[in-house]
């Protein structure tokens, strides 16, 4: 069945980060806002890198290592956070991505939206 | 060897969104440029959610089913922008990952950092 | 009437924005795509500075010399991104409010919202 | 002499925010940090309208009166969050600003930069 399907696996890397929260005395600062903004900040820098590409500039973005380099570690430093996030939400993430892609896939039939992000937003 | 142990496994939910987006003709929308503010939009709507909660009241967010759920469909949301991302930049993330865990180990020593947030950011 | 009244005057910082790019050539940078980005990427630094402090911890930021010069700094990319943004866009920025701040008068009639967020985000 | 030059002026709109804010006995949720949520929620909402847009379409959309008033709308959603921001941090804007274009002027000598966005993150 579908929803027994494992299509998030976070656990491994939950622990991690909880074992380096506690080992610095950090959980005191983790509180579900404090996570947000630190996500958000995180999300910011994603945003540095890309601001200035166009678009096929992003798409070529893989071929520099460099740049490829900066932006998997502003990707990591995101993951990183909404993992953190997840945890002391204490959501079942895999089971919370299932019920939201079963929304998405009964609000964007695939016949209706072909093609055109017009509805996408809606 | 750390270097080989799987922290994050998001294949299957990559796979999923390959399809999905497959299916309605979408990839033509998912530069990394696109998607770094498409990830952007929903991380704004995960703020919403905690604007107006105090650390506390985002503490007990957990007891409140119906916030609970919108949480986790905002998280869920940024969790797969952040998947189409990372598959259409070609990252490795559990790579990635390790190798931003190992960055932030040596950035800061538990002993140096323990319950201060003073050179979090620096 | 309000409706003439000036609620916001940013001509002369636009002026001042519009020559800084030109002197560098930088308006092939700024379509409101990229800007939008560029401001998104310094809200992130705003962020920055507050995700770990309280909210009691935010409100005494205004007694800490160097911490309020940092928010300074922050608040003022922000705004001058802003400016850019409604300059390309071609708003007038100050009818643009005015018609928001209908809105918002309708939409939060002062007694019945009075002391609650709840309605805030609906 | 320039740094008594008036390149902002945001009074009018401070003094008609802090009415709205006071007469809904909202000041209570607007503490910094808070404040600084919601402007990340409305710039996520700003994101949205142009995340799908090619460059050339964001440049095209002053065309598009529909879609002009929407980012009108988020426009100025971001801008009265940033002043009532600017407010309770009890920042000097006009002075914040002139200080950080002089900054920039520095760091960003125009004939050392110009039609290159390379050096403009660093």
């Amino acid at each position: 069945m579908k929803n027994q399907e494992t299509l998030v696996a976070l656990d491994a890397l939950t622990r991690r980060l909880e074992e380096f929260s506690s080992a610095r005395d950090w959980e005191q600062f983790h509180s579900p806002k404090n996570l947000v903004m630190a996500l958000t900040a995180e999300v910011g820098e994603l945003n540095e890198v890309f601001q200035w590409l166009s678009e096929e500039g992003s798409k070529q973005l893989k071929s520099d290592p460099a740049a490829l380099a900066h932006a998997e570690e502003e990707v990591s430093d995101v993951l990183m956070y909404l993992v953190r996030l997840i945890d002391v939400l204490g959501i079942d993430i895999n089971r919370a991505v299932q019920r939201k892609l079963t929304i998405n896939e009964e609000k964007y039939p695939a016949d209706k939206v072909r093609g055109s992000s017009a509805k996408y937003n809606s």
